[in-house]
């Protein structure tokens, strides 16, 4: 089902169309009048007004009724060319473009708050996962020591594949590359590039201080062997793709990229496949981690959207919220598994008059242990179920009481899905 | 050293002086005029003026210069009763009071948007972990379908501790008592009232929905003993206080807060002590995971101070951002340690060599591998060595490739920190 926004007007602009800008066309297309493309005679298995579709970025910038811009047409040229004009044209900009951001973001910031319009990038690092508005907004009382992350995909998505099945670099890279997880040239990713766009647009927010792309020191993947992973894990780590930004022993700043081997009892050594994951360190709030996706079309269109809704609600021109109205509902109805602990006669026939207790509601029994058999002649049941209803568990429960096997019904806990 | 936060106004009512108003006010005395406070004799060890400290709320309600009011007095009144008059006087306010905001928020929300004042509040869940902002403002693109967490910190060091330790919870609520993790009345965490408020929070937030604090399901802790964990254990499971808000298979929205056995493979289970830990779930940012200290006086105050930022940097009367100018540096001075995987003939004296290299340097061998004897009599080495200078290590390895018994050195990966 698709989500509406509840939008007026037509007053965004679209430049590029691949996998994320679809995800984020479809959800507000009554509000694109444009999207720019390369090659309009280009078929796409997307819907798409000939009226709306242009390869003309000045047509754009002359149109007075579009004031928002989103940038999603990635890497360096012609992006910060349009959104520099963008902004200059005194249009709101929105990008996922790390590059730009992290070769030009100072630049383009001063320029949109000269103009007073938003340049939000929230997607250009990490994908779905709020870190940016967080730095700039949520945490700024903190003076911070340290930020670290796995902010590259499709380097964590290799040296995973690579340390559990023990491949080299070259085979998993193919089959990355036919799962779409790493580009035809997958140099920026494997030398370690868009880790360092990304690590520098961090550290200019979290440090205040303005982090040029040369200044950072950048280590790929590529002289990573397999028998490395052996080596660290015999050694009780594991090899991931580490970009940190830190204040020194001297109080300086040092921002960087490599390969680095992490101790296998932290948190940032269980971060695999795709998952991104950053790590921040601040003087009030101590250590704080963020988790997510880190790519693919969706999570970053979570990112351009939620920006697209801030600059929306700022401007309080219209109601881009959806209004939810869900029932309330009871516990009643809620489905799990139940773990429970009786106290039970030590004797044969218990476990059937509960089962066919159980049965009567269609619970049924996943696991039993029977412990700690006491002086009094009782013992300790423990019973699992599969899931079921908890009215019929409560049910089910005060029947069992009753039973002449059961004494009492010492815990009964809920077990979490994690489906 | 303390921070100095650039504020050029007194404008600010601090009520309650607890552990996180000292920490507030330590930040921010500059701007305070007044902290309002039970008992005016009372011994503090915090140097007061006695001019701004008052026990008449009416002093700061009339006070036209206040136009921020700061609450960190807790529970439900007075706190509710001086939070609506602030708004009411159009004062903006902040709080970190998860009982006002979960049984009064719509009403306290309602009355801000009405008087056009800020009513902020990130403090009153987790701590320090930037959580409300979040879904109110950086996945607002999403729709929900369950958020969960670990909320209440002084229940998840109570239930760490049974875990680890085999104790019952009396034992442990002693001792949590006596390290000031659990209050002298524990009942409003033991029983989970405390998380309950914050879900109530959270499920406003991201279902857009009211939930009133009586639609939803509480279980505390209590009847959880110390062989309970035991027996999770053996089935692979261990037990945590967890709140969960989510959409259930009618489409209806369940909130409960309850123990609960969680597998041992999830994160979930690994958040251990006073940590808090939320789960998200959106449809279009996947699985989203924050995790920090969701207490504590410092972790608590980052919150308060950085929604204090955002009211100052919206109103933009001041600037209240501080501008950092860190020296950015370069690799050579970083220190960490390093693994080297090296190609050595395999004969004897091949590391006195290299060690005696490292030894010019001060770079100490921490753990030695040699493995994997090669057909050419060459075979794998592998070195881990304690923390070096980045500039020594380079050094170091010029003059190790030059060894007649090293063949060639095929990788270096620094080790991550993480003491």
């Amino acid at each position: 089902m698709k989500k509406v926004f509840i939008l007026s007007k037509r007053n965004i602009a679209l430049l590029g169309l691949g996998t994320v800008g679809k995800v984020v066309y479809e959800e507000i297309n009554n509000n694109v009048s444009y999207v720019l493309v390369k090659d309009i005679t280009k078929k796409r298995n997307i819907q798409l007004s000939e009226k709306i579709i242009t390869n003309d970025f000045q047509e754009i910038i002359q149109d007075k009724n579009i004031d928002i811009v989103i940038e999603l047409i990635g890497g360096e040229n012609p992006a910060y060319n349009y959104i520099k004009k963008s902004i200059k044209a005194n249009k709101n900009v929105i990008t996922a473009n790390k590059e730009v951001m992290g070769k030009h973001g100072k630049e383009l910031l001063n320029l949109a708050e000269k103009n007073n319009v938003f340049l939000l990038y929230e997607a250009s690092v990490a994908g779905g996962i709020p870190i940016i508005s967080p730095l700039v907004n949520d945490l700024s009382a903190n003076e911070f020591s340290s930020i670290r992350g796995i902010i590259n995909g499709t380097t964590n998505y290799i040296l995973t594949k690579m340390s559990n099945q023990k491949l080299e670099l070259s085979d998993v890279l193919k089959e990355a590359q036919d799962l779409g997880y790493a580009e035809a040239d997958p140099t920026s990713d494997i030398d370690g590039f868009d880790a360092q766009y990304k690590i520098s647009i961090l550290s200019r927010i979290a440090f205040k201080s303005d982090v040029s792309i040369d200044q950072i020191y950048v280590e790929g993947i590529s002289s990573i062997k397999s028998k490395d992973f052996g080596y660290a894990s015999e050694l009780g780590y594991t090899i991931k793709l580490l970009a940190t930004a830190s204040i020194n022993q001297d109080k300086n700043l040092l921002v960087k990229v490599h390969p680095a081997l992490i101790p296998n009892h932290v948190p940032m050594s269980s971060v695999n496949g795709v998952l991104n994951a950053v790590e921040i360190k601040g003087d009030l709030v101590g250590t704080l981690w963020f988790q997510g996706a880190g790519a693919g079309a969706k999570a970053t269109a979570s990112s351009v959207l939620s920006d697209l809704i801030k600059i929306q609600n700022t401007e309080k021109k219209i109601d881009i919220n959806r209004k939810n109205t869900y029932e309330i509902t009871s516990m009643s109805s809620h489905i799990c598994q139940y773990y429970l602990r009786l106290n039970v006669s030590d004797k044969p026939g218990v476990l059937a008059g509960i089962a066919m207790e159980f049965g009567k509601k269609n619970i049924s029994i996943s696991s039993v242990l029977q412990k700690d058999l006491h002086d009094d002649g009782s013992a300790d049941l423990v019973i699992m179920t599969y899931p079921s209803l908890e009215r019929d568990m409560q049910a089910s429960i005060k029947q069992i009481k009753n039973l002449d096997t059961v004494f009492n019904i010492k815990g009964m806990i809920r077990v979490e899905s994690y489906k």
